[in-house]
């Protein structure tokens, strides 16, 4: 877009009236007329990039939806831009390029940046770990969004949460599983702490992108494949290659989505941008939560009413031996440096308080009202 | 409080400003200056009127949050006052006092609401329904909101979703319960739905306001109270003179606050406040829902750990009985006219779809990881 252009588009939205507005250019100009106003005000041009293709179903939409509240509730004072994986950078090096201001917001997970700091993965979600409320409850009333914030600062970068997708299913099985002696060997797509889990367990986790789970699970180059749930598992297609579908996902109890935003970018807005900025954050991260739970009700219907899937739980031992392990490998990340001790502890010290709790609410009621 | 009074204090928030700011008072003043911004742009006074006491924890506060929230990311354009209950209009009158204009907004939950229609209670919660996560899956994505909105337009008011308790406890009891016979001429404090249930379970519910419960368990005038969950029954001081904590609460199992606004003053906002007010509500919505599982985690450990409490499960043929009765009566609901049809029908199919969903999903989750 030409500059010239550029300024017109940007006038148009920019004004706002209190505190930021002034007035100074009014003087050669009707002040009343539509004219005046656009010029006196400038519009930043925002980019968000992101780990997801543009608009994928859940992920790439939650970011949009952020994008359109930032933009609506500033009236146009920050107009951001979504760009998918690959549009301007490829999906993992968002994270350097918000770090750097070449844009000024990322929308992906904290477990991709596990490089920097494995502790990381601990906003985003661990095996039996947190779930989505939990989670939540953590970051905003528990001390996580404090801690969360000291990991980012020295990239430049302040975090949000914005977007989970609950509880995510086992995955997608062509080898039924009834033991322990069934994990090992077993072939599964299975990336971060889950495949580490995994592969204690005797199994051969490996990373393949989404776009290729299809082919190597019809090929039977992999046994079995975790993805989100219902809603994209539906879209994917794995019904019609897989045998068993099982629950529950164990890997990704509540798994956190992210938006950061460059330290230097946010630090530059007015107080009541930034209010803008962070509320969209949260309210994003709510919406995204509550459309994978109407989602999956209703391709959960549709896979098993009229695609006859095979819905199958994971046996109990099996269940128990994948908590050991978990809590094996998430206890190692807090051994990593003085940052990921205290992430650790403060991580724990809210989960262990937070089960008790919704062991007598949340669960139990869930358990009563299906008898 | 006085009529003439109450006009005054309306009076103040006459000014609407859509459009919204001009910048004609600048001429004579530096366009630049504080002081020529301030009179530039004239600010909206908007009193919320709530249900509950000035400040009362989790839920007075959160009517405080949300005003809080749209003050900051109005810049103040919008400057929002919270009056607590009795302050400006009695609790039980906010509803009529923001349909008539009287203030601007209110903060309350839709089932006292049930004398204009008693469907109106799916909006807050109804025994053995949605918890908080599905009920606001239905509002945002399912449908609900848009039958809450019908419902009030007829009172000239905009509905939001505006705080969650989430699942709130079965209460304090001074007589043990394992069996049915038990609940046979119990009087408990239980309003609403949930005592309508109880009085056909055989029990005698009673209706006290907070402020009397705690004498009233304590000199045997009533035999059981429900409240909330932990944070606000230790404020209570329940355990003092309670024998038993019973478990989990299934008359309400995640419990709607709301905001309503005027539907004039809502519809002469510009764009940017309108979505500013409503996203204000739906942060404050999932905040308080945060906010509660923080503080019941602690209150429950202090209340256990500190005060030896006597925390105990109801029995499974009580609950399976309360069931029972609890469908029926909301069943009932969906009779009154056209409209508490639909919102019955809404509700019950997002329901129906959502539980088998969360059955593979969080609950399975929940119990796996507790083991």
């Amino acid at each position: 877009m030409q500059r010239r252009k550029f300024l017109q588009y940007a006038g148009i939205s920019a004004f706002t009236g209190a505190g930021l507005a002034s007035c100074k250019g009014d003087e050669k100009a009707d002040s009343n007329s539509h004219q005046a106003k656009t010029e006196a005000f400038k519009t930043l041009q925002w980019k968000m990039v992101t780990t997801w293709p543009k608009n994928f179903p859940g992920l790439g939409t939650g970011a949009e939806f952020l994008a359109k509240q930032i933009n609506e509730m500033s009236n146009g004072r920050i107009h951001v831009t979504v760009y998918g994986a690959g549009e301007l950078v490829p999906a993992f090096e968002i994270f350097d390029a918000v770090s750097n201001g070449s844009a000024q917001m990322g929308h992906g997970s904290a477990y991709y940046w596990k490089g920097k700091n494995p502790a990381l993965q601990f906003f985003s979600t661990t095996p039996f770990g947190m779930t989505a409320m939990e989670m939540n409850a953590w970051l905003y009333h528990g001390g996580g969004m404090e801690l969360w914030q000291e990991a980012y600062k020295q990239f430049g970068l302040v975090p949000a949460a914005a977007g989970n997708t609950n509880v995510q299913m086992a995955g997608w099985f062509n080898k039924e599983i009834n033991t322990l002696e069934d994990l090992k060997g077993l072939k599964m797509r299975i990336p971060g702490l889950g495949g580490e889990v995994l592969k204690r367990a005797g199994g051969t986790p490996v990373n393949l992108p989404g776009g290729e789970l299809f082919t190597s699970l019809q090929s039977g180059a992999i046994d079995a494949t975790e993805w989100v749930g219902p809603y994209n598992d539906l879209a994917f297609g794995f019904h019609k290659i897989a045998k068993y579908y099982y629950y529950p996902g164990w890997h990704e109890p509540g798994t956190t989505l992210e938006c950061f935003i460059n330290q230097k970018a946010f630090e530059e807005l007015p107080a009541d941008l930034q209010a803008i900025v962070i509320t969209a954050c949260r309210v994003a991260n709510q919406d995204m939560a509550l459309e994978y739970i109407a989602r999956n009700n209703d391709a959960l219907d549709t896979l098993i009413n009229e695609h006859n899937v095979d819905v199958r739980k994971l046996p109990d031992d099996v269940i128990k031996k994948l908590a050991t392990l978990s809590k094996e490998v998430t206890a190692e990340l807090g051994f990593t440096d003085p940052l990921a001790r205290k992430i650790y502890d403060s991580y724990s010290d809210f989960f262990n308080k937070s089960r008790a709790w919704l062991d007598i609410s949340e669960r139990a009621y869930l358990n009563l009202r299906t008898g």
